[in-house]
């Protein structure tokens, strides 16, 4: 549908009218593509293809898109709107097997409707909407609040190393995670210099953050993942940021792969390297960062995913989707409840006892 | 001219009759392609279009060249061939302007031309294409007595992780020099797993160096740049072997983009680095490696170099071809005539005072 909602691309899904919106995340940045989902096998196959991508995302996504499932329903009683409700919610979970704030998100949503058990049919339609709004503007004050605490951590002149995208268009909000300070910092009108490693196989780095980066006339530098450690050898690195998927109760933090090399290289060249994780990643649950099975996915992605093949037909391939950054290399860890430092185990635990679960 | 070698697969530059045959490697790991170079304007072309790569490649190419232009010269005596030789290898060292092994196989060309002043034309061009000759055997030796010194680095059972390509292809020899003592394990009998990082943005990895090394019958596992410090957290790697491009006096080595990033990991997981070091690769005029300049590149080849565009049209790009490991991250350089381990500076000098100079 074309470049609709430019101005606005950075709230890569949202709800107009009867529908919802979503930016088209495969399609960049060569082409900026608003896309329409009316019925919800557009919504699975948008969350299956990573038209939509980032947790925050795929949440919203997923709420609104269990409301647009029923909201032309024409049940006369709860049990015939729950069954309905439940074979929608079912059917959207299956679009992704691994991102665990989809099932969170469409959690909520169920658990939404049976709270309303016994309204009119229409009300509980109308709660569901307003739950899905609810999640997305929890999810825009998370990230904001993200960079309200972050940003001391940033000085004018700063140069800024960031992997993968866990921005705007991750988020739908105007900050993102890792990039919230830098988004806020820039709004103050700081001047940042920041460097988007590429991120292979998926280059979320090329393809997203710089193009979310360029649009908000924030300077940035493209590098190839193998140049960090040049360009933090020529002093042009103050911080890294980076987001993450899971967070153990000691502090380890799984995240995109390559996370955990560039914490290395930053402690090797003694730059702070700061970890975004709003509360629902972090899971005290899980001791430490090897309880958490990381993803291996298939070899296409690295041999031929950006174009045209780039090694022989039957060669091995070894394509880990995430990494895990362990405690030790992890200078803060930033919140929407405040930033923790080392040693991080009780204070974690402290901070999530605190914290209502939304649930 | 389709895959007439394909067993010698590895012979990348090699002189048959009146011309000489080149792998075209720019056409790898998809097709198996040799060429035939028959007028001195082509292997200008195959020089500048990367056909022919990797510094002892492009000089041997280049020998061969220089006889290819002047071998039906009718020049009548030494100062008319001497004009047309001279004239070819300006031409010839235009092709590239980096390659220090170009610079060096056309001197030594002219050089042996010089030498022979006085005798026939035939015979001056007899001698011309036994020193072409000369300067590829010399190099098959070097690369088998860096296998020879570095064998006893490697174990049964290994694994092994290099970066770009400093194989077969790289030097037109059986061994190529980081991967020497790897094929000179894997022929006697032992078992070893060779990861291969992707090296962005030209792919050296992905598509040569697990090419030549599948072809050659070794396990060898494709990995992105990013994925290096996991397989190495994983336990699965004890040892990496690099190439080299240049290693100043006191032992520090530039090499591909990314070298530095992998010495800095391997150092944190306690596994050796070796980098393998022809002893025409040590400038001792050189203290240390601040003093070498980077060669920065194109933009287009970490953005378009795959098939297709992959970050936004005007992103600023950061691409520098080549980083420097400072010496305190390398266990030992292995050259052609033994390792030399720390301290370097001391043992670099008193070996580079011992090895005579070919020019």
């Amino acid at each position: 549908m074309g470049n609709l909602n430019e101005a606005d691309f950075w709230d890569s899904v949202k709800w107009e009218q009867d529908r919802i919106i979503i930016l088209e995340q495969t399609k960049l940045p060569l082409e900026t593509v608003f896309e329409e989902l009316t019925v919800v096998e557009q919504v699975w196959e948008a969350i299956r293809q990573l038209k939509v991508r980032g947790a925050p995302v795929i949440g919203i996504t997923a709420a609104y898109g269990l409301y647009l499932a029923v909201m032309n329903s024409e049940a006369e009683n709860f049990e015939q709107f729950w069954t309905e409700l439940k074979q929608h919610s079912d059917y959207l979970a299956s679009s992704r097997p691994t991102a665990v704030n989809l099932f969170w998100a469409l959690a909520r949503m169920e658990s939404c409707a049976q709270r309303a058990k016994g309204l009119p049919i229409n009300k509980i339609k109308e709660l569901l909407l307003e739950e899905a709004h609810l999640i997305k503007a929890e999810n825009t004050e998370i990230c904001s609040n993200i960079a309200k605490y972050a940003l001391p951590l940033i000085k004018d002149g700063m140069g800024i190393l960031t992997h993968c995208n866990a921005g705007s268009i991750a988020t739908a909000t105007k900050y993102g995670t890792a990039l919230a300070p830098i988004y806020l910092a820039h709004e103050q009108g700081l001047r940042l210099k920041v460097f988007a490693d590429e991120t292979r196989p998926l280059n979320q780095g090329s393809r997203l953050t710089t193009w979310e980066l360029q649009k908000a006339g924030i300077d940035v530098t493209l590098i190839c993942d193998n140049m960090a450690a040049a360009v933090m050898a020529q002093g042009k690195i103050q911080a890294v940021f980076v987001g993450c998927d899971r967070v153990a109760r000691n502090g380890d933090a799984a995240n995109k792969i390559g996370t955990y090399g560039v914490a290395i290289l930053a402690k090797e060249h003694g730059i702070p390297f700061y970890v975004a994780a709003p509360t629902s990643t972090i899971d005290i649950s899980i001791a430490t960062g090897k309880e958490i099975r990381i993803e291996e996915r298939y070899a296409d992605e690295v041999t031929c995913g950006l174009g045209k093949r780039t090694a022989p037909l039957d060669v091995k391939v070894y394509n880990p989707a995430f990494d895990v950054t362990p405690a030790k290399y992890i200078t803060a860890i930033i919140t929407e409840k405040g930033i923790i430092e080392p040693p991080f185990e009780s204070k974690i635990v402290e901070l999530m006892q605190k914290t209502t679960q939304s649930i």
